[in-house]
């Protein structure tokens, strides 16, 4: 089967437009419920925290690909300014300001809905241009969730569990496969369910820490396998992310072919991924206490009409 | 007493710089423990969630003032693009990609301990200048802080409960106390301990919604009055913040003054100040079900070196 | 006629679609050719130049309309950084360095050929979407006449020998026509010819100057009269360029209508223009010396793909 | 002699420090007079035109050192949109608008008085830290030299008449010396004099278009040697612009050293350096017609308080 084929037949057998009605801008953030988010905080035991995000800075992995650069920080006022008193405030007030530019989609971030397009169709049925003109995405924006991602999270440490002697890192061009996420799950003792937020430790990021960043952003990389997207519909789960930069396996399964998964699960499914998560320290964790479950809060940034965001993932334990 | 004085009074008084040892970057943020963190969880009883963070777009309250701009949102692909299929992509994917640029301190955030200095000084008596140069923050950037700021949180309302006739929102000008802060706790039943993160509603914001921004970003507000410095102090609150752009009361409450609480509270008592909050939703939810306390996770972008950050808290009930 | 009748007219009956050819990118500055080139640097004959340019800060005119904001310009490194010795450079050497981010609208511009499109078609009848993409204008971008913009610059000052009793401020809604043109250039002694560069002055930024941006970019305004069209396309000029936002007159002639003149001269004539050029200083050196033409230079920054530029343009007399 | 002992002379022998009073912003652009202004016009003769600019595009040079960055552009609005007419414009119009985001300090430019600093002191005597601050350049900002950059500009295509067998490319580490320079007039048959832009040609350029950017912006680069510091103060140039990304050759040529030159000129001498200019099409017509002199018209872009600008500089002949 060839790429055409195979995606099509996917994004026909998984998807889910018209499943939460016709207005619907949430997708598969719709089986992350009130009970869900209540099971999550149940989670929290010890009370230890983790940030999930990578730093955000020009040492980034960014080379400009599709035009994404690091985030570009500078000072519009400092204590160095403040120091020398030439800022014109009163009774020895001083302070510091900044500003930031930077791609949405250059570190750690949720892709929205309205990320990616199949054939010119957006999520749930929608024309892309009539979604994500040159305004924004004015249908699907990031701001539309910017409540509800709290819940359950799992961490499936595939790399850990399957790594064998690389040490807790898989190598480029390796496809996590449904049965790879079973074994890890089994391993792990934890389940996966209905509203959960999946978070798949590949070790790509452990790598690039060791050998510099290379093309971990838009380059070869493991990840999921084209045909866990059966599994991603089948489990209803309302979230997926991963430590690297475009969450499925690279170069893609089929030849010439450019990120069919995302193809079939963004426009077609309605799943929220998350992409470049820092998961080392949960995961160094999880394995201390064999604890794979957690409570998840990862909020975007609320930037009206984004097609992404990044955001800091915090779990709980 | 004049400014001078009595900030200098309150400093010395109200001071933690050495709290918690030479090397400190999180002050306050200290009192936020694991068993708080585990306190905050079991507040989640309904599973319901609330976003207190306003949208980042261009039709934000900023008009220049200290060169403080609202968010510029770019696409960097569309879904227009998409749909004429002229992006290069094989297999009919179509992708959006986007980029902004926006100051620290535009919209709903986090006050880092590096955006104040009292006389030169920054948190836990560093030299200011040693701190934030033109490089960034390089002790107490707001990255120090990635993973910790989950805990309770307690929604003081005061214009819902002191407002009057107004309709909950307070005027510019106002000044909140020690004793309206009391009050409204009494009034709502809830109490304020060590490690919590107090939410204080004015209705500023509710104000500026109905009569226009006007000057909501920089000019005269309702907000705290400079001698709550000793509550914020004596309740060992891990941070506080307000749904107005500079916490505290303008005009101040001293002539030819700017922010003196700020200059009390963020170098000498290391309190994380939040500002810009959107309270709305929270507060209408609050009085509905008489639920004053939830648990609060506003976990800051962690941009290396920054005085602050944009942030997106989340309410969960 | 109403303005789709009119401007329907105007495009057939100026257009200069496929006159130089069909790969043609620079419109009518083909007739800015050597000879006029060499005219123009005969005319320095006192040695004085004049910067043409507003200044490029956030204390310009947008407020925001189409997403145009000012100039953020901020530092990289500081003097103050330097003075205090943390940079890092051996042997006493300190240096300061800085970031701009603007729309390419914002102040003293050219319009670039991609800039407006009639109909979905583009300047020389190339379809608007295979010309400017996410990616920038493909085709006619900026760049392409980095090098040519040098030649004879003629100032008409409209609003001087017009304005009557508005101390040389033409009103809003002033519509410049043809006759206004004659007049102007027949007070002034000077004649325009095939491939000059014409500026009117309409004492629209000295109004500003004087009140206040206000509605300066963007709102009303005196500007040229749609009718001009046929004398733009008859007199072979090269460029215009005017003291306005928009170089036409505004409200514009038509009912419901929106720069028709743009849509006629741009896509259709292939004519650059000018906006928000600053011809004060010229003015009142060219009412001086009765001398109303010059040398000018107005070389737009090569951005690759950009629809239009920021410009500093520089008369020599 | 080390290199602070040779600074510390050159910058006291060399200085123009009150030379034109003690409120001069100018430098040695005081000695591009009206007189010059008229001599440059002059030597146009064929009428031919050569932007000396770098194309400014994501495709630069910049490699993230000192935070320099490449430009990044990006569209408000396109004409994919245009063409789907979902843009809200009347009577067929449509529009494309653009952003750009970059460092100063990128590409092709001018440095200011501003951009470097001697032991804390700046241009004429004044102390960097009350001339740029977090808000810029408060004195000698590029703004003041808007308009007179405009005069006689000479050509020494060192590489073309010392290159020998590499083609017309100086190898990194070459230092120009004054013997360099003057032999290299001469062979052009070509004298340089006060007031003069100087532009000299290392070749630099055209190699990195040949074997990529490696380190062009801030690597190894023939230059000017230290030692030609007399010839730039005693032929009373008013400019001076390389190929390369520092004007002086790198490595210097004293160990461990940085940028000696700069601080020899720039703070001391007050001249205007130009940098990464792009000499090649310029440099083939000079050798083909074997005149090395011409008009050149250089305006910064005047960004109110910027140590430096982007620049496109245009040399006619």
């Amino acid at each position: 089967m060839n790429a055409e084929e195979a995606i099509a037949e996917a994004a026909r057998t998984y998807s889910n437009w018209g499943r939460w009605g016709p207005d619907d801008v949430r997708g598969t953030l719709n089986f992350l419920d009130e009970a869900k988010r209540v099971e999550g905080a149940r989670l929290v035991r010890r009370g230890v925290s983790f940030s999930l995000s990578q730093r955000f800075d020009m040492d980034g992995p960014q080379r400009g690909w599709r035009r994404r650069t690091n985030p570009v920080h500078t000072m519009l006022d400092t204590g160095v300014d403040a120091a020398l008193g030439n800022q014109g405030f009163p009774h020895g007030i001083g302070g510091a300001d900044d500003v930031i530019a930077m791609p949405l989609q250059c570190s750690t971030q949720w892709d929205g809905l309205g990320h990616i397009f199949d054939h010119g169709m957006a999520w749930n049925g929608r024309r892309a241009q009539d979604v994500v003109t040159s305004e924004g995405d004015l249908v699907t924006g990031i701001e539309t969730i910017a409540g509800v991602v709290a819940g359950r999270g799992v961490l499936l440490d595939v790399a850990a569990v399957l790594g064998g002697d690389s040490g807790g890192e898989l190598p480029d061009g390796f496809a996590v496969t449904e049965e790879h996420l079973l074994a890890t799950a089994e391993a792990h003792g934890v389940r996966v369910g209905r509203g959960d937020i999946v978070c798949v430790r590949t070790g790509r990021l452990a790598r690039a820490r060791r050998e510099g960043w290379g093309e971990y952003a838009g380059g070869p990389s493991p990840g999921l396998s084209f045909w866990t997207a059966g599994w991603l519909h089948r489990t209803e789960i309302a979230a997926i992310a991963t430590d690297t930069w475009g969450f499925e396996v690279r170069p893609n399964e089929f030849e010439n072919a450019f990120q069919p998964l995302h193809q079939v699960v963004i426009p077609n499914m309605g799943l929220l991924v998350g992409e470049m998560w820092d998961l080392e320290a949960l995961a160094a964790d999880c394995a201390a206490d064999g604890v794979h479950e957690f409570q998840l809060v990862a909020a975007p940034l609320p930037i009206t009409g984004a097609v992404g965001s990044p955001v800091n993932p915090v779990a709980l334990k």
